[in-house]
């Protein structure tokens, strides 16, 4: 018989699907000499190792097979019930166990909330720049997005207004980061976020609260979440371990009330990889119940991080030349400068080859059409390596104007 | 403003979305009273729970940060030269540590396999039965199913042939379970896998390999993989830790020769997930290079798999009624039986009031269309509780046919 000459057949939805511009830098900032602002890195000389070495012996010694075997889908209750009582405390809204369901790390929440509302075409709204890794796991989905104007103070509520006014067709979702934004490190200001609630509750649009800055504020007060606003709309909040303990375990967590929309996410998860790893639940929630530890580890990492956000204001202000523009945010891990004049996907070939990196602001932009920002990270390097780093991104920049 | 009463809008994909039988039952499998061969468990009592104490120290010891900080994708190298090496020796066939990508469980390896190759109404060639597992990964990609016959020796060629020779539109891949299939514990004979090979090479359709199983055989010799016959056609592999060291761990992995198939299976697993935990995959090559460890404690699962097979098998041959046939399988978990004349979901109503349970054949067939198999687990329970069982369910059958 003849062999017919048929060869692997993607499905549709690959040519959607790009590579991160992040991910792949990782492999750069691999290199021991150069000083990466770009990945979305925490300070790796605070997890608590030892903590993770002691737990895990207990956990064996405790439960022994039960932390190794299959467990339920949606986490196991011990780890629900801690990301339960957490939010109820930290937002000020109360949730219950039944309503979170633990994912592998928040990139796995994204994903699974657009497969259970993403059709071919769907429109999601997003913040104009809008996080990556949202971005990339509705690109999987073939969404289309509406951009939505930001400023320092987050979403414009009258851009939302009239993006939601004159979609067609009507979003699935609105998507954003409230606190400490990724990339621009920005805050949805206070009275903005109730008004934030009631447009989309108006146009009957769900949103989805990424929140995986929240508990990483130094300074300031801690705004409502948007999940705390009564309203008869949805609003799907995600949180995450990743930035309070440590991304490796990947833990994370979607707290949702629509029971309907609980279903479908757990069904979808179910599909997806059965269950997230027991043995780093039952870890994770042994490690954040001794509960003093845990409190004084998160307030560590926000003193570091804030003395870290310290030192690159600081270098930025006195290194870099006017075209530069910049912010100081009050949390997170992320500072956001603009480059007037210059792009800054050029500027990276040449600060990379002086051994510093960063994330160009274009890819952050769902229609690419900004290309002078730049996202630095200031969570992952010291303070004398941030000095130096900015020195080096100061002096690419002066190179690049001239 | 008046509001507009639009509420949450789901995919289209949803509606394909089901609760998976036997994630439902764990629920029930946790009572204490109750004998489950529902579940495909592996026997708890067997898990290194010492070694994964151990292992997390020498972890957090040696490498400490760097095994709980975001990672690649694919996984960590020490990893995947573990699977290639494994593979290699154990398929016969050379595999490459590049050519691994390590997933959370092999159904994150399926949804992936699904998520690039999958359209909405493509089809997907099954066993008739297949995994249950895998029809719920593909559900969400709203594939269509074409059902091969299978007998004792797995799937049939010439079934396959007229399946593919008639397909519009042709399928994207075929899916099969080589080894001590799930659910029929059968085994795809040596002449049957070269001819399966060349079938799909011949109409041009890729072969998607899952072998869960196939380092449990406790009888027989092992016989070629698929992937090791040379051909011109694509074969994806899917292979898991699952049942030689944990399923808690969730680390599982795809080997992939096709570097376009790679290359789409790595950016669909950092849309869904970013990556694999890095504790686990850390922890997982440690216990894993304690070489003689190892594959002495892969040698005892083997040795109690197969007293407890032997258990059940002759448990049935006393207990059961001549209407009642099930098969020998040389390695697994699974045992296939058929009872004649009993519809097996009546049957589970009866059997879990006297305290045993058990996989209802039917959701096993795409087409839902036999409904007198019984899956039976042999490897989550002790041989006393195999006995019991056994009679219990023969109790249970003799009053439904009654």
């Amino acid at each position: 018989m003849a062999t017919v000459p048929r060869t692997v057949r993607f499905a549709a939805r690959t040519a959607h699907m790009r590579a991160s511009t992040i991910r792949e830098m990782l492999k750069v900032t691999l290199q021991p000499d150069v000083i990466s602002f770009g990945g979305g890195l925490p300070a790796p000389e605070l997890f608590p190792t030892e903590a993770i070495a002691q737990c895990t012996r207990e956990i064996m010694e405790e439960y022994g097979a039960r932390a190794l075997q299959y467990t339920v889908t949606d986490g196991i209750p011990e780890m629900r019930e801690w990301v339960a009582q957490r939010l109820t405390r930290r937002l000020g809204t109360p949730f219950d166990a039944h309503q979170i369901i633990i994912v592998n790390g928040s990139q796995q929440g994204l994903d699974l909330i657009a497969k259970i509302l993403v059709d071919p075409g769907d429109h999601i709204v997003l913040e104009n720049p809008s996080y990556l890794g949202a971005i990339h796991a509705f690109d999987a989905y073939q969404a289309r997005y509406l951009a939505v104007d930001t400023d320092e103070d987050g979403i414009v509520p009258e851009s939302l207004e009239h993006v939601l006014a004159h979609a067609e067709p009507p979003p699935k979702f609105v998507y954003l980061v409230a606190n400490f934004q990724n990339p621009t490190g920005r805050t949805l200001s206070r009275d903005r976020r109730e008004r934030i609630v009631r447009i989309c509750e108006h146009f009957g649009v769900p949103i989805v609260e990424d929140d995986p800055y929240g508990e990483l504020r130094f300074e300031g007060e801690d705004l409502p979440a948007l999940v705390s606003y009564p309203t008869s709309g949805t609003v799907i909040y995600s949180g995450t371990g990743s930035k309070i303990l440590a991304p490796g375990m990947r833990v994370a967590w979607l707290a949702v009330r629509d029971p309907e929309v609980h279903e479908k996410l757990v069904l979808a998860k179910q599909g997806a990889d059965l269950q997230s790893g027991t043995l780093t639940q039952y870890l994770f929630a042994r490690v954040v119940a001794r509960a003093q530890d845990f409190e004084q580890h998160v307030k560590t990492i926000r003193r570091v991080y804030h003395e870290r956000r310290d030192v690159m204001y600081d270098a930025l202000t006195e290194d870099m030349p006017e075209t530069v523009s910049f912010n100081r945010p009050q949390g997170g891990m992320f500072l956001w400068a603009r480059a007037r004049g210059v792009d800054t996907t050029d500027l990276l070939q040449v600060s990379a080859k002086d051994g510093v990196v960063f994330v160009p602001g274009v890819s952050f932009y769902p229609h690419c059409d900004v290309t002078d920002g730049m996202r630095l990270n200031f969570s992952n390097a010291s303070p004398e390596k941030i000095r130096e780093g900015i020195g080096r991104l100061a002096k690419a920049v002066k190179e690049m104007s001239s």
